[in-house]
Parts: C-alpha cells; sequence; structure tokens
C-alpha cells in the first residue's frame, strides 16, 4: 500500500486567521502534518513511506511531492490507474489526533474504496484498491465520494473513527488537540507553548490563549 | 449489562433554538432518542433492554425512570454500586448517527471504566465495570472522567468512535444528521420533513430550512 498526505503548503489553514496569523498557521500546519507523519511511521506493518503530496514545497523530512494543481486533481492522479496497483491510502495532514490504531483501522477496512468521514462532510482519509475509484474534494465530499463509488459499481465501506474524524480547521477545532491529543503531539505542544488554553463556557468547549 | 439512556424531557435541546422551536426541539429530541433505543435493540447480544432516564415523564414505548436532579447526580445514582454489580453502560440520547456496531465496540471495550467522547469535551457513552467510577458532567467531562478514574485507580478505556461522538446540540450538527444517520434514522426522517437540507457553503456542510 502506497500513502498520500495531501498537504496545503501555499496558503495553510486559513479559517484559523481569528487566533494565528499566517506564520503561525504554516507552522502549526506542520507541526500536525508532523504527528500524522508520526502515527504513519508508528502503524504496523511499515512498508509506507508516505508522500506528502503538498502544493508547494515543504521542508518536513519526508518523501515530498509537489502538484499544485486543486486537491482533486493532485489526490486523482496519485490513486491506482491499473489493475495490479498498489492500493493507495490519502491521509490528511490536519487529523492531529490521528494514532497508529486508527491508522491500522483503516488500513484494515473493507471495500474497493473506504471511507473516512470527517466533521461537516468531508473525507479526512480513505482507501482506494480499484483503478475505478475517483475522488472529489469539492463540496460535501463524502457524499460525492459515496456517489462516485455507487457509479462505479464499487463496494465501499465507512471508517468510524473520531480520531480520523477531526480535523482542524476552525478555532473550535482547537480545543479538540488540546483534549485529545497523544501525549506525544507535535501539534499540541505546539499549542501549550503558543499560550492556548481550554476555555469552559458553559457548551462545548473551546479555546482562550493568553 | 445494564444500559442507561439520560434524556433530557424538560427542556429538550435549547441550543437548536435558532432553527427549531419549542415544540420541535421536542419531537426531533425524541426522534433522536428512538434512534437509540433502535441502535440497542439491534446491537448484539440483545439482554440490554434500555433504562431511559429522563428528567421529566417521557412517553417513548420503553422503560423510563423519571429523576429529576441534575444528570451527574442521576447517573451516579445509576451506576454499579457493589463489586458483584451488573456493568453499567450510559449511552446518551442525542447521537442520531449510532449504529448497532458502533455500539457494540463500545460494550466490548477494556477497562474498568471505558469512556467514549463527544465533540467539544464532552462524554457521549461510557461504561463503568467497578462501583469505583464516578462521573461529573459538568465543563469538559471526558477530561474529569479521566481524571476521576486515575484518581480511584482505576484502568480505563477510549473507544473511538465517529458514530459515538456527534452528539447533537447546535444547529451546525443538523448536518451530521442529514449526512450521516443511518437509512432508517427517525431523526433523519424528521428532519426531512422538517425542510432542512445540506447547505454547501465553503467550510464545513450546514444546513437550511426551506
Amino acid at each position: 500500500m502506497r500513502v498520500v498526505v495531501p498537504f496545503g503548503a501555499d496558503r495553510p489553514k486559513t479559517r484559523l486567521e481569528p487566533v494565528l496569523d499566517a506564520a503561525e498557521r504554516g507552522a502549526f500546519a506542520r507541526a500536525m502534518l508532523r504527528d500524522v507523519l508520526s502515527a504513519l511511521d508508528a502503524a504496523d506493518p511499515l512498508d509506507r513511506e508516505p508522500t506528502v503530496l503538498a502544493d508547494a514545497p515543504v521542508d518536513i523530512g519526508a518523501r515530498v511531492t509537489v502538484d499544485d494543481r486543486p486537491l482533486t486533481d493532485a489526490v486523482g492522479a496519485a490513486l491506482p490507474a491499473a489493475p495490479d496497483d498498489d492500493p493507495v491510502a490519502v491521509v490528511m495532514a490536519d487529523l492531529p489526533l490521528v494514532t497508529a490504531d486508527a491508522l491500522e483501522g483503516l488500513f484494515a477496512s473493507a471495500g474497493d474504496v473506504a471511507l473516512a468521514p470527517g466533521r461537516g462532510g468531508g473525507t479526512n482519509a480513505l482507501v482506494a484498491r480499484d483503478p475505478d475509484v475517483r475522488v472529489d474534494y469539492h463540496g460535501a465530499s463524502i457524499r460525492d465520494h459515496r456517489r462516485l463509488a455507487r457509479a462505479a459499481g464499487l463496494d465501499w465501506s465507512e471508517v468510524d473513527s473520531y480520531r480520523l474524524a477531526t480535523d482542524v480547521d476552525e478555532p473550535a477545532d482547537l480545543a479538540e488537540v488540546l483534549l485529545h491529543a497523544p501525549p506525544e503531539s507535535a501539534s499540541r505542544a505546539w499549542l501549550d507553548a503558543a499560550g492556548f488554553e481550554l476555555a469552559l463556557t458553559g457548551g462545548r468547549t473551546g479555546v482562550t490563549r493568553e
């Protein structure tokens, strides 16, 4: 199995602008990417050196392919093209809660295509085992990916994981990192150093910054 | 194993006020409760007729215990009190994405206490297998439940399930129902009948109402 980790290096995490400046968004996005790569490295079996698929060069100590096309096109080009091609796992770079266990659940999933939904209609990870798998990351992609699998006559499964479902796009998502990231998490360490703390405000837990 | 489903019947789902009036919030909360009870009924093994633990009377076609104390006290009184007591699962009533599979993962979890986190620091389900398990549903309860387990010297585990993690409290959460509820879902049918549809708005998918 090949593993591809798409990473927006050009203008990372713009929806975190209310709480992080541009340099901080870049540093935090790289911390999340490091956490995903660490979890991939810890997942068993280990024959899956990942490729970071970035829209601009990034220095992260991993194999990087730069492809500045839209995500749908760049990921589409990385999927299996022929029946004998290795399966391909696509794991987003903004999943700082992810663990080796959660990834192993993804890799062990059934179907020509396995989909791990993200909050708000996204598709945070998938495994493509058939050359007819197609991706479309516009809009509510999980719905499109089901539709595309159905249209191609493929078997598909869904992976039920909160750790895979929790991508970090908006300020409220930072609370999830403080609550659930593994102890060794670079993302959590970065937020701690930047002065973020949990804020208990009646409803769901948010964050404050010192 | 006993199963307890806490249900706020008195003033259900107040944070949905921007999109649902009081009668609608009550009807939708009951639809979600029915979905949770249906998933419990479908989960194997079937020796777990649940008790709805409500803060006011509710007619739902299930065994109901009314306890109008705060949630922490009402659930605390339902937990195992002696070493020989059956384990107790506590499953919240606002989890319309839940399936029998997700519940079986909860029931099969390890530890004196197993915790299924909810988005924003909540604890959406747990299994208590020891009389020293305590609950505290104020604030970021998942953090408190870890702390209480540690303080009592208990082994605990966490259950990684998006379906268990997705409680419905706020309007944006309704999109998750439309995207992910099982086909037979009463909650989804209710939202469909009330005119809710997915709204694709750049970031995460939300809802609109006709």
